[in-house]
């Protein structure tokens, strides 16, 4: 058996959307931008691509969603051009983040530090959580963009956008959420909340990997990040990928139609392996299921290693992670559990699990048992476990513990 | 019968490409930077895909050839991260390059001079090309690129790469080459010419669409476009989009490996066609055909509105181009046209025809009679045409002519 449990580092394409994207290959292959028939062939199936990305996210007619090739696009995207826009070409010299973001913001961040910008990188709680009178009290006068992520792709903890949205709807200040791990896991109406602009991808809810968009609220201006032809009403240049975009809009439709239904069963399975890990001393799960993406586990497990538990999952044929896929090659610490206030060997033991509307039943069974061996396994050989495990409430108490 | 003649906005994916990409969307779905098997299943196919681009353009193994969602983007990054690097954090101030490179060219530059940047915008003579002892002449101690496209979208033209390459390197300045309109259609060799960077897309050469690369030569620094995870050796960050990879690979590859063979067959054709069209009276073609790519014809023809013609042929189920794609939508007149020297009305009349391999016999048989006949049907409409025909030799002197 095999089991993939990293869907908050990728998913499987979505049978139905790779079906979906065919034609647009090698049948209706012109240019959407040329006159001719062969190019404007494309437009009603890119027509219902943009209807169906509106819909999944309750959109407004007066805002505009732009795909780009991926949200770390968008979001470098939201992050240089409001440094073009209000920083170098404004009077603002301020962008408000969180220390947990994905590294397409802290990157960006430490890129825009290096031209000047003054980055306020804000505390997460126990929780991971960034809470939003910290946010609050770190706007200036000075501030261009509040950046925070919607929910965490380490953790799945869901930070309180709403109320953030509010704050800086209030403040005057521009706000932008990473909403890569939030679109197609939980409801996201942008009718309800408040966001200037929200990235997000296609293959994170079983769409394919290489697209995803930019929603800019009520069209407002934003200098485009890839200057060029006409495309996008000028904001996204660059020849448009149809068969990714037909194929983004059945992914989101398919990921958001029956959300709470669909969420419910991946949230049964997921509490269940969750139930189950727990019951292994020393193991800790970072943040409140309640407040948390209804596929994710970041679970630490006293003296197992997280590279070593990765491995003995691999050789088992399932697919877990220590973290962020974009940060996986280095054998650091996990740099969220360690902003969460866990020591430095507990930060080396996380292992997210993530599960998808895919995830089976019988796999859920299969992972609890490989898992609980390999613990064993990994313990008996562990030089530090014995030794120095704590007992409960001891060391690792910035993390919820089980 | 359909027939598309405008391949240089776009080209069909070529099935044996949409055949190799079909395994990484639900198959080898894994993220190619998490550690576990799913992930790594992936890693001979990008393997293989980085080699078959390497072996097309004759790259140097200590050259870095990035992947990008476009030649939009690429053309943006080296624009964009030069100014950072050199002008913004270092000592020079200006940028040479043409009237007539692609939007993604000019558009950048514009928004560079809106940060201050000096931009010379070379003339081209009536071939279309730039002199390279034009460029020569232009570039001061602080000239910080010269950006020169391969070959012209518009009218296929070539410029004098290597020799522009070797006047750059002489003075010590960066050197970049839109290639879109080359790669896949002349040999590009990058031992054998000198350029910095080259940027090239696979939807050029019958790859899919959202997919390009960027040549760095001798993996020279160049800030990031895209800040973020570690994918290509932290020099372009995103979730790598592997089955276009994959595409790319074999695109580029069936597009170069005999392609001496290949394009003399299209050029056959082509040259059939535009000695037919050309005997149409008051008809011009712009460029030496040596000079310009196998594809490629820009035809005006006197009397004739370019709208109105493309809206004819496609009538005739025939799709064809007033010129770039990315400036179709509107009705200026083709400012490669204008550059040239071509008075107003004519720059109106301009349609590009551009083949490809899957271009038939019988295809350009049948473009040659609707053309003839479309010509016919307009000119008896035109307004202009019977009392204001230049005799051959008047206004249009700055066009080849026939």
């Amino acid at each position: 058996m095999q089991v993939y449990l990293d869907n908050n580092a990728t998913t499987m394409c979505d049978p139905l959307v790779v079906e979906a994207m065919q034609p647009y290959f090698s049948e209706v292959y012109g240019n959407p931008n040329s006159l001719h028939k062969f190019g404007t062939a494309s437009h009603p199936a890119i027509a219902k691509a943009i209807d169906q990305v509106y819909t999944a996210l309750n959109a407004a007619d007066a805002d505009d969603i732009i795909f780009t090739s991926c949200a770390t696009e968008s979001n470098n995207w939201v992050l240089q051009s409001v440094f073009t826009d209000h920083i170098v070409n404004g009077d603002k010299n301020h962008i408000v983040t969180t220390e947990v973001e994905h590294p397409s913001v802290l990157s960006t961040c430490k890129f825009l530090e290096e031209q000047g910008v003054k980055v306020t990188y804000l505390p997460v709680n126990d929780q991971g959580t960034v809470e939003a009178h910290t946010v609050k009290s770190f706007i200036t006068e000075k501030t261009a963009l509040v950046s925070v992520m919607w929910a965490s792709n380490e953790t799945g903890m869901i930070n309180p956008i709403a109320e953030i949205g509010e704050i800086c709807k209030e403040k005057g200040v521009l706000f932008h959420s990473d909403g890569v791990q939030a679109v197609g896991k939980i409801p996201v109406d942008l009718q309800a909340v408040h966001v200037d602009f929200l990235s997000f991808s296609a293959h994170k809810f079983h769409g394919p990997k290489g697209v995803g968009a930019l929603y800019i609220k009520d069209s407002q201006p934003l200098s485009p990040l890839l200057h060029g032809g006409e495309q996008m009403n000028g904001r996204r240049s660059g020849t448009l990928n149809v068969p990714y975009i037909v194929g983004m809009g059945l992914a989101i439709e398919l990921a958001t139609k029956n959300i709470e239904n669909t969420m419910a069963k991946i949230r049964a399975k997921r509490d269940h392996l969750e139930d189950e890990l727990v019951k292994l001393s020393e193991t800790f799960v970072v943040g409140d299921r309640e407040n948390r993406t209804p596929n994710t586990i970041l679970i630490s497990i006293r003296g197992v290693e997280g590279e070593g538990m990765l491995w003995d999952l691999n050789n088992g044929q399932i697919g877990a992670s220590t973290g962020s896929a974009c940060a996986s090659e280095d054998l650091e610490a996990n740099t969220v559990m360690l902003a969460i206030g866990a020591d430095n060997e507990l930060a080396h033991t996380g292992i997210r699990l993530s599960l998808s509307r895919f995830t089976t039943d019988e796999e859920i069974e299969y992972t609890i048992n490989h898992f609980k061996e390999a613990v064993a396994r990994l313990r008996a050989i562990s030089s530090s476990f014995a030794k120095q495990a704590p007992t409960k409430g001891g060391e690792a108490q910035a993390c919820e513990m089980h």
